[in-house]
């Protein structure tokens, strides 16, 4: 059964040191869960993950129903077992795919019809689908089916999308129950809303009626002024049940990371690292390196100094930089092996902090040294 | 200084075991060598390297000599630091890529003319000239420029192409020398004839009496019969000195590197194993397995169960074939280190089998399991 503990909030902000458990294993948070779109982080593998310091991934029902099938990975004993992931794991409910990769014909109250990116075939899935469908997968958490919706968005259209989506997680937590899939798994609603406090409120405080095993902010850091981001986050964190994990959904820079952390966020994802990592562009304790410039050509140093990874141990930025050149295979190996391994350092650096009670200079630090960019 | 050192002979067959050995570092003989065109083995990291049991990785000069340059090899303090390759390295003529990549412009005594398959831009090489790249790369083994012909050829045209031959690697080692390169690199030299044997004898005979520190053999598997090449081995094997490495150029698969070894060979390489598994095709101790077949959609068993390598002791042939369905950056990692375990392992068995005088009975036992389809 999945189970949250806070372990220790900092005295100056609220910040939030906790335990995420399930089926004996555990992941701390301020969690960063790596993006594993089709049961696999791209490029680096499970041991990988491990080394990195990753204690929870994150892969995507569209995805996964589509290819290789929600049967497949039950038959193999689901979703951690297929993969060979010794660690948590969460699905996403596709919605977001389905919104933004499927060709979507139409959304009903019953539920969303889209064609798939795949091979253009026709599927229909409505909010229970979406849960039988994440049982088979068996993450340790999974989401609600919600609408996802841009920015920027009339009030209006923001409270029936609200509206609508709180439906969705009733019926969600019904089949949930239904099917008795509590003991293994836990299920988390999101808070729609757009940029309107009201709204965020009050699907927060409905969806919180409902009751679930932890509470997603969707909607944000989709094009909305930062300054508005935060707004909503602090907004909703407030309502929402101080013992459960809140989970900040596509989010993204380490900045914002901390920023969100500050304002008692536990959970992230976003496929920034990974993704960056396959262009090249690699985190590091002094900002971006843009390892494919000419400028690395002779640079014989590694990535980032500060950095323990595989890659910034043992290669050069000149080395890396012929590798992307050549379009080499190892090239996106190492990169996403090191932003993989920056993140959760900067996330297991916040932790400490947390757990110290300095979590604001740590803030400022960490923000001062990334906002440089390397030369 | 390279050392080559016999440490047993097979009595039956005169297959041998021996040892190469530079700068501290050793092969053990029979030895399949590793590609790494660009200076990394396409899709694994050197830790895989070392953990897949490989001892001595070639790289093609042609290419790093077109990018990232012998220069930037060299000031990074030679192909294996460069590469972060704890192990021995050679580096071919780039004879081979001139011929079959560039666009060959002119080939004279002198040297060859040909453009870039990347930019087109053009360039000449004498064979000094790949001497003193080869010096800069710095590889362990270094590969004279030799001319490489196709079959079929008459006899006037290989009989010109391997005086050709001769010549260049006359002036090659004479440039080597004049560089003093011999005291951290050692220079094979590579008997061409195509497949007349009167050449392959007398071109070896030139080339000895040249002196190198191993002798290759080149223009073989480049479509004459199986019969052919054994044929052409046997002959040139028996001029070449006994105490001295033999190295067959580009073979190849399984039961040919087992029939060469027979026949007196010490060193292997080919793209077949890195290739092949980023084509999803799994070598196995029973067989071919290409795993991207859907009868393998369910298939929940190790790709090869007698396997020990991170792949086989961790996943499932379904997760392979997801992988390799999707388009995975994971799959041909996963692969490419089961291939290059698979190949290292039967070099390794067979090397035990030579020092414990039951090669062929080994051999016969390797070629009936080879030979099956797995289903």
């Amino acid at each position: 059964m999945l189970k949250f503990e806070i372990v220790h909030v900092d005295s100056k902000t609220g910040a939030r040191a906790g335990l995420i458990r399930n089926r004996g294993l555990v992941a701390q948070t301020p969690a960063f869960m790596t993006v594993g779109t089709q049961g696999t982080v791209k490029a680096i593998s499970p041991r990988d993950l491990k080394e990195a310091g990753v204690e929870i991934v994150l892969a995507n029902t569209y995805h996964l129903y589509l290819r290789p099938g929600a049967e497949i990975i039950a038959k193999a004993g689901g979703l951690a077992k297929f993969m060979s992931w010794e660690g948590l794991t969460l699905t996403d409910s596709g919605g977001f795919q389905i919104f933004s990769m499927a060709d979507l014909t139409r959304i009903e109250r019953e539920g969303v019809t889209f064609r798939s990116h795949l091979d253009g075939s026709l599927h229909f899935l409505s909010p229970e689908q979406v849960i039988e469908i994440q049982g088979k997968i068996g993450a340790d958490i999974i989401m609600v089916l919600d609408e996802c919706t841009g920015y920027p968005l009339s009030f209006e259209r923001a409270r029936r999308s609200a509206d609508l989506t709180v439906e969705w997680a009733r019926r969600s937590r019904k089949r949930f129950d239904g099917l008795d899939l509590g003991a293994k798994q836990g299920i988390f609603g999101i808070v729609q809303g757009s940029t309107y406090e009201s709204l965020r409120r009050r699907c927060a405080e409905e969806l919180i009626e409902i009751g679930f095993d932890g509470y997603a902010i969707g909607g944000l850091s989709v094009g909305e002024p930062k300054a508005a981001m935060f707004e909503m986050l602090a907004v909703t964190a407030e309502v929402l049940p101080w013992e459960q994990p809140r989970y900040l959904m596509g989010v993204g820079f380490p900045e914002d990371i901390v920023e969100s952390v500050a304002r008692g966020i536990d959970m992230f994802d976003c496929v920034m690292p990974t993704r960056n990592a396959r262009n090249g562009s690699l985190f590091t304790s002094r900002g971006k390196v843009v390892v494919k410039n000419a400028i690395y050509a002779e640079d014989f140093r590694p990535v980032d100094p500060e950095c323990d990874c595989y890659t910034c141990r043992t290669f050069s930025r000149a080395y890396l930089r012929h590798l992307f050149n050549a379009g080499e295979l190892l090239a996106p190996y190492l990169a996403t092996l090191h932003n993989v391994t920056f993140f959760q350092r900067v996330m297991r650096e916040m932790r400490q902090a947390i757990m110290e009670d300095r979590f604001s200079e740590w803030r400022e630090t960490f923000l001062s040294k990334v906002s440089s960019e390397e030369k």
